[in-house]
């Protein structure tokens, strides 16, 4: 049986439902979209310069700046020159900016659970192990 | 186990690939993305208004109606005016439309089986069903 659906259509639609399911939790945390891209992406890595970040999250290097001036104000993260290269910005997550990450980050999983609660307990651990070799490392990548 | 990334990460990044790998497929074709998607729509729900066919795809009526205008002069699809409200127009797939977004789909259906061929048949069976449910209309939609 054909499927009546391309398989990103789906996955597409499913995405922007978890998108807008995390933008309110994120907002109570003070974190954008993206913000919260770029905090967890240095949750993770924690020093990098700017222009590694954007390459590492995909965003565009201006914009990604003026994220981070705004977390910079709210005191999330730190920037200071690079001794290598005195043009290049290395960006800190301070403590209080990883206490706001696991926040953040713990309402998200927890409304994921509820999205997932739907599904059986086989049918979740295949689909986070599906997701997971699909959006894994690719052999060309 | 706590996993390392959320669910919105991941569901992104799958996303992504899916569309990277579909966008040479499409322009074989002649689509755009949105044009792809706009024809799909109208492949399923043949006849509607512009701004029906912009809500049911999540567009902007402008935008898509310049993609409708490339299609319509490539002979995929038709615009008469509404009898209900002149102001609007009906938009009706081509019988070379038709064969375009047919040949469209068969080729990205084919690249989905290559991307899903990493998976064995049960975990593609479960992958489908739970996505299916994901995707699917909610409670409160």
């Amino acid at each position: 049986m054909e499927p009546d659906e391309d398989l990103g259509a789906l996955f597409a639609r499913i995405t922007r439902r978890i998108v807008e399911a995390e933008r309110p939790l994120l907002a109570e945390q003070g974190f954008s979209m993206w913000a919260y891209i770029a905090v967890s992406h240095l949750a993770i890595s924690p020093v990098g310069t700017q222009l590694a970040l954007a390459q590492a999250i995909g965003y565009d290097k201006t914009r990604l700046i003026a994220v981070l001036d705004g977390l910079e104000s709210d005191g999330v993260l730190t920037r200071t020159p690079d001794p290598a290269d005195r043009r290049a910005h290395i960006v800190t997550l301070t403590r209080k900016g990883r206490a706001r990450h696991a926040a953040a980050q713990r309402a998200v999983r927890k409304m994921e659970d509820g999205l997932l609660a739907v599904l059986n307990p086989d049918e979740r651990s295949t689909l986070r192990r599906a997701l997971a070799t699909l959006g894994g490392p690719t052999p060309d990548a």
